[in-house]
């Protein structure tokens, strides 16, 4: 079925432009298609409503009668705050959908494909559901692991080093590629760093150089929440400010950010500081999906030795700061290689004379 | 003039096959045209004779009366072991010669190409003056800085490290990609390492699961010639042995080394061991032209610091060893970003699921 594949490729970038916009909501991307034609194209919009479909209908309106749907994700069979997507489909007279995966959520997991059965509607499922399941990796990982997916990024001279031994760092990349971390933030509910990094770059971790549809949350990981106040208090209102914090966060520094609008959660201490399966569950039952950590070193090597890194995004500069600068992660304690996260190529690219290179965990 | 660039063109790629294999000589390419033609092609032989011109003239034979001659270089103007190439391209009666660079070897300097005019032979030079520049690199840094072209590479992990802490580093990146580094070493002239490398890893420094037109000449940096001797002395009737070493090295290290065939220089001491500037002045005056540099940490370090690396080479791998792996550069000491040495990107590609990036000195 070429057709179906090539409808369903559009729908999946229809739903590309929702990533980063519509937690707790998956991205979601719909096309309708009568007689060749497009007649609605939809995608989740921000804050996760309308759905795709909703959106697509309403484009197509009387034109959906008859027509095929292609899907990203099984329409929801639940009534929430609105009625079921697959209802919107019987009602508008949609004569068959096409979908890429079944939704996991235990509220649809194959009722949505069942109700539009029942309904006489045609449904075939999982047109290019390999491609779906990357681009929903976010929405399924809270449903299947109850944590968001998380990539890491590192931005690195060719020797693979973040900064001077006295702590230079500006710059080491092209401000294209700076630009870009911009625009890949925005692809993700929220960018997070450790505390220590917090301390030392002092970040407002918010969107800059564009207008995103909406500003990522900006998480930071600090377990007695000593942080630096100015710049981060300051910008509240830009931006959502979660401290995920451990018990021993004093309750001075508590009452502080509750004052100034940041949004505070409580995990236990692991080995090293806060656990990092606690504090990804914790995002996880928040809502998120998708985070981006820049860092700092020792909390994304805490993350990684836990297994919770899904995605790496490295760009490497052509600059060489030699072994007294400092490294990218903290040390892992490894004794083997074959103990090594492994990660798979994705892709790989110039930006701004920098190597872009990402990958996803095997 | 299109067509004397897609003919240049060629002869630079006959050029690229004699890479590694024409020391001291330049590695040229030589391409006879007539009457659109190619009646004759040529690059320098190994061992750097007969020269692309003689090369591309006997396969001619007659139909070079009245051809255009492509050279990448000036062809000589002085006699050595076999008369000049000009004279052998007048002799052939061949109409016009174009050619990429002026010969920088002041025994030619432009003789070449007044000899050619001279003769009543139309001559435009600097056709892909910068391509053939970039091909020669080798050939032009011993003439113009005394010193070979020198390229560094490093295979590490996502974050930067060469092994982990205990020193395991088999492998990090693929088969594909070391695979490649065996093709990378056969177009340079030498493979060399510092002491320090070859005692941890006791490499034998050959090109090996392919046979080579000739095995680059083995370097190794070691003040005191404190070397692991059975794979290094057993090896020498493969491929040359060459070890620098300072004053401070024990006569009894250098009656054994002389005694297995190696080759020996001396050079002084530096800050930090052999003076990196001797050691590449020594390599050009021994007529290398292009040295591959495959650390250690160190020894690499040391040669960036004194500015002599004009090229990086660099294979990432989507593993993840933390910090507490081993750095691939020693030091370097740098107090702003300004004084890192910097490099532009020339390419990046996928190998084996690595990404291969090489950089050149800006």
């Amino acid at each position: 079925m070429q057709a179906d594949e090539r409808f369903m490729r559009l729908a999946l970038s229809l739903a590309r432009r929702g990533l980063g916009n519509t937690w707790p909501n998956p991205a979601v991307g719909c096309v309708l298609v009568k007689d060749g034609v497009i007649v609605g194209r939809g995608w989740t919009q921000p804050g996760g409503r309308p759905h795709a479909e909703r959106h697509a209908l309403a484009q197509a309106g009387e034109a959906a009668h008859g027509a095929t749907a292609y899907v990203t994700l099984e329409p929801c069979s639940h009534y929430g705050h609105t009625p079921p997507c697959s209802l919107g489909l019987i009602e508008a007279g949609v004569a068959r959908v096409v979908s890429a995966q079944t939704d996991p959520d235990p509220r649809v997991a194959g009722r949505g494909h069942a109700m539009l059965r029942e309904a006489g509607i045609t449904v075939t499922e999982g047109t290019l559901e390999a491609e779906a399941r990357a681009l929903q990796a976010g929405f399924l990982s809270r449903i299947e692991h109850g944590r968001p997916w998380l990539a890491l990024k590192l931005a690195t001279s060719f020797d693979g080093r973040i900064a001077l031994s006295n702590g230079q760092s500006q710059w080491i990349t092209s401000a294209q590629a700076r630009a870009h971390v911009h625009a890949l933030r925005a692809e993700f509910d929220a960018v997070m760093v450790g505390g220590e990094t917090a301390r030392a770059d002092d970040p407002l971790l918010t969107v800059r150089n564009f207008t995103p549809i909406r500003q990522p949350v900006r998480v930071v990981a600090a377990s007695r929440l000593d942080l630096p106040r100015a710049r981060l208090a300051g910008s509240v209102s830009d931006a959502p400010l979660w401290l995920v914090h451990g018990p021993d966060a004093p309750a001075e520094a508590r009452a502080y950010w509750h004052g100034q609008g940041a949004d505070l959660t409580q995990v236990p201490l692991g080995a090293g500081g806060l656990d990092p399966k606690a504090l990804m569950a914790a995002l996880g039952a928040a809502g998120l999906t998708r985070v981006f950590c820049e860092g700092g070193g020792r909390f994304a090597a805490a993350l990684m030795q836990a297994g919770l890194v899904d995605e790496l995004i490295g760009f490497t500069a052509g600059k060489v700061l030699g072994g007294d600068g400092r490294a990218a992660l903290g040390p892992m304690g490894l004794e083997a290689l074959d103990q090594a996260p492994h990660y798979q190529l994705v892709s790989q690219r110039e930006i701004g004379g920098d190597v872009l290179h990402r990958w996803r965990r095997t």
